[in-house]
């Protein structure tokens, strides 16, 4: 927080107006998921920070390692009366607001303009998403426990895999033996895809049952202290053609030399085309249908994208995905992703479960 | 869709912007959770509507019932661009453009000015919570069944308490068994407190374990094709105080009062009331810090907010939630949730699990 309150006072900001929750418990530890009702974290360049949040969350965020003013609403107030007096309670020498432009609703930007309408909306955004990309030395050990775990994970369900079970039913197995070991949070809802189901990167585990050939797919991860983890793993089942061979070692090479290109200063962009050009190398560039993958911690998707687009460059401190996939329609998908900590010594990966393909008997 | 094309034409509308998932999964049939990428569905008063959605899901939306143009893009390509050259083509009469206010990000209204800084920007929210409100026979079968699994996962907990186990493993021994039976998708995060923890409404399951004399607290839904359940019931185990025995039953009074005041054309607000004033006058007034309930439907929170502020009334057709609560810091909690269905002929419960107080042994 002094961070930012520093950084306002160099950007001529009246104040930050922080909605996103997970910006909030990366700033304050406090963890709260509001759905729709309000919350707030307002910061000023040299003003006293004030927290609002339901009345029924008032407790947890008084406890967090906020340490300031926390006001609370009822459902049948309006917390915006309340950040209207905490506002006029705070000096505004500066019109700019420094808000989250992509994910801060529409009509919440209506609600300060009606308390001012002077005010102009700058984005803190950017600045929010460098902190974050860059892990420290705790929230680094955090993630290297949450991988341990998705690799655990990726373990129960290769052990689950059997004939005529359905994808939901290994997720139940994992996520049952997960639940009972403590970790019950999950990333994001468990992936398991069998046959052609894996063809559709974005597909939803149901009742189809694994067949002989199969190949299974595995993307998950866990939240471990509120950072998450996020592993994919394929396999085959009983057997594999000439083709998912094909297939499987394209991926994996394209895996493995985007992972080898990682470096201090390398242009994003450019790692997304090292693993781009292996699998058009092996002829199915048009079967790689999505970005090389996305930066990781507090959020299971944060920045950076890693797309051919983006021009920035990698940093030492960052933690980001290298998941390349090749998905022929009819045939089956692989995707093979690992979660990536750029160090100062080079890259290190975070998630360990072998990589070479393996047959479940 | 159609229904929206006329109220654009009595509404002077340009088009209307629909990005929240749920909306768009509403009038097309389309399931896609974009995350962070983009998603829109664009109507116009009298002119094809079009969606654009990532190129991996172009497939399922083509597929779904939509039944209209739909663009593709990747990760490296701006969606924007799109949207821009798609607009272009159609005809534009007036600039009131008609979005989600309360979900759309600020970012996207920007992106909508820079394609033409004429346009004005309405909401359309309300019409749609309106539409969604009401429930038809369909969704009505969907919501039924999804209430039923609702008492079945109750009683699985239930079912799963023993003396020593933890919060977090009641949730694995639910969501596993129900999983099994293919019911995969949980309406939100399963919640199982015990003991001093039901005292916080918003509390995360974890590590405490079972305790004689506990109150143990189940709030948990199901999704079924799209459409959530959500219920709540608190039992003790072993044995009640008479201190429980009075939370309890002051809950329960609430709960059967609000359910039989539900009536066509009352005040939201007032059904609200009616449970307050059995919880206030039990001496626990307090105690009870949140609102009675909210709609419920593809959304597992959606209008109306069944709070004391809210100045509309009941209509046919309406699904919501009544779950009135009295939580006392370090002695615990109890909430009693069920779904409401307000048909032709009175109310209708969805949720059936007894009510009266279990002591489980």
């Amino acid at each position: 927080m002094k961070q930012i309150e520093s950084w306002l006072r160099g950007h001529e900001g009246r104040f930050a107006y922080i909605a996103d929750p997970t910006n909030v418990f990366y700033l304050t530890h406090f963890k709260c998921n509001p759905h729709e009702r309000f919350l707030g974290l307002f910061l000023f360049p040299d003003d006293e920070p004030f927290l609002v949040c339901p009345e029924l969350e008032v407790g947890q965020a008084r406890a967090s390692a906020f340490g300031h003013e926390v006001f609370g609403y009822r459902d049948d107030q309006n917390p915006w009366d309340t950040v209207k007096k905490a506002l006029s309670s705070r000096a505004a020498s500066f019109n700019k607001v420094y808000i989250e432009p992509s994910t801060l609703p529409y009509n919440k930007t209506l609600a300060l303009k009606a308390i001012d309408k002077q005010l102009e909306f700058r984005s803190i955004e950017d600045y929010l998403a460098d902190m974050r990309n860059i892990k420290d030395e705790h929230e680094l050990a955090v993630m290297k426990k949450a991988g341990e775990i998705a690799d655990y994970a990726v373990r129960l369900g290769i052990d689950a895999i059997k004939k005529g079970r359905t994808e939901a039913a290994i997720v139940a197995e994992i996520e049952y033996e997960l639940a009972k070991q403590g970790y019950s949070e999950m990333a994001f809802d468990t992936m398991v895809l069998t046959g052609e189901n894996t063809a559709n990167p974005h597909g939803y585990p149901g009742t189809r049952q694994i067949h002989e050939g199969d190949f299974v797919l595995f993307d998950l991860g866990v939240v471990i202290d509120g950072y998450c983890s996020d592993i994919t793993r394929t396999v085959c089942f009983k057997h594999a053609s000439d083709e998912q061979y094909k297939i499987y070692d394209a991926t994996l090479q394209a895996n493995l030399a985007a992972l080898e290109a990682v470096r201090q200063g390398l242009r994003i962009g450019d790692l997304d085309g090292v693993a781009r050009k292996v699998i058009a190398d092996a002829g199915y560039g048009h079967y790689f249908t999505h970005r090389l993958g996305h930066g990781l911690g507090l959020g299971e998707h944060e920045q950076p994208s890693m797309s051919a687009a983006n021009d920035k460059v990698l940093t030492t401190g960052m933690v980001f995905t290298i998941e390349p996939g090749i998905y022929v329609p009819n045939v089956g998908g692989v995707r093979i992703e690992d979660d990536v900590y750029l160090g100062e010594k080079g890259p290190e990966t975070l998630t360990h479960y072998p990589k070479a393909l393996q047959i479940i008997e």
